[in-house]
């Protein structure tokens, strides 16, 4: 049976008991897996994550669109940050966008090493879910957390994600799958009241999210299984 | 207010939040911080840890005692392996043992570094938190884990703790202190049953721990408070 392993921050994916071949999904809830998953439900063509500004100048240089962000602020040089709702349709479809994110984008090219990544959040949980499946092998959930440290968001999600999983026939091989999928049992009733018990700090009150925060947490909005594999990310949906 | 952060393994001890002065809590409940408890709780003089089987062989050759175990079973020099119920005060009161085990002692030497480090558990729960809030000091929980993996022992005891040092004015300052209250809160009707869900595991199944689960999972059992100076480890309860 394929199991499932989870990193509740990208600073354990070092430490993981998972042996290859083995899938790894990426999750940034608030925001960079949402937002990409949006731009794909939108209908953007691909997506090149960037670890750096640096990176990320350059390509606006040779002018590419550039969505960039640190600390939850959109850069100067941006053509958008990182919010879910700046992907709209009219600015996105058929674009190659270039992304640099605080975590996400970070985390997706520090994981990445050859093997695809697959881009997870709650508006393509069916999907994803579904996706990671088909691929027949171990699956390894990397939160991309907030500076290494656990979050809330994405371990809540990382265990809705196993919950799906465990349905599909996966079996958990960690304590910490475990305990995501307990988190998930007390929040999945009102998932949005229950990351505000965490919005009282610092982190997420900088981030103004009351707009955004019940798009970040409804499932299944979209079919896109947007998945990175070295160089850029593409819709590898199921449907497509 | 003094806050509370939490370490759900040594690897995430390097990217906390919290600044220095502050108080250091180790835990390991199967077994270590456990033990150490139960041997202060049995009148033990003093525990010396060493992170290596080779430091705790030189101190063997000194005539010391000796507990000692590397993936739950007892070293062949030693005196002990692990488990709470080997220091009975027969065995232990008025001596000093040198102490080395996978986890727990390793993590200890670890995150000294010129601060005591408080040892909690289950058994002392209210003593170790009395103790820690007296101190007045911002605090970080450190659960030894499992080879640096989250586990969910540790965790649910962070969460009792934690839960304990809000009832004596402390605040969280962070999601993995949220996380473990609310994983304790499903727990703590039936702890016992609660981490069997993760005894089918590899990990746990290879302790054989039938006979000590259920007195390393009752709160309150000796009201020793074992700190660790940077040398030894000491009984500095407040009732002393």
């Amino acid at each position: 049976m394929n199991s499932i392993e989870i990193c509740f921050t990208p600073a354990l994916y070092g430490h993981i008991l998972t042996e290859p071949p083995f899938t790894v999904a990426i999750v940034d809830i608030l925001r960079a897996t949402t937002s990409i998953c949006a731009a794909f439900d939108n209908q953007v063509k691909e997506i090149i994550p960037v670890a750096t500004t640096e990176e990320a100048l350059e390509y606006k240089h040779k002018g590419y669109l550039i969505a960039a962000e640190r600390n939850g602020i959109k850069l100067d040089f941006a053509d958008f940050g990182n919010s879910p709702d700046n992907f709209t349709q009219d600015h996105v479809r058929g674009r190659s966008i270039v992304y640099s994110t605080t975590n996400g984008t970070q985390t997706i090219k520090r994981i990445n090493n050859g093997k695809p990544v697959v881009i997870a959040s709650f508006i393509n949980l069916t999907a994803v879910s579904k996706y990671i499946a088909s691929r027949n092998q171990n699956v390894v959930i990397v939160c991309a957390g907030w500076k290494n440290k656990f979050n809330l968001e994405d371990s809540v999600f990382a265990g809705a994600l196993t919950a799906e999983l465990l349905q599909l026939g996966l079996t958990m091989n960690c304590d910490s799958a475990q305990a995501a999928v307990d988190l998930w049992s007390i929040a999945k009733a009102n998932p949005v009241a229950y990351i505000q018990k965490a919005m009282h700090r610092e982190r997420l009150k900088k981030l103004k999210l009351d707009s955004i925060l019940e798009y970040c947490f409804t499932p299944d909005q979209t079919d896109v299984v947007p998945v990175f594999d070295g160089h850029k990310i593409i819709n590898a949906s199921l449907d497509e």
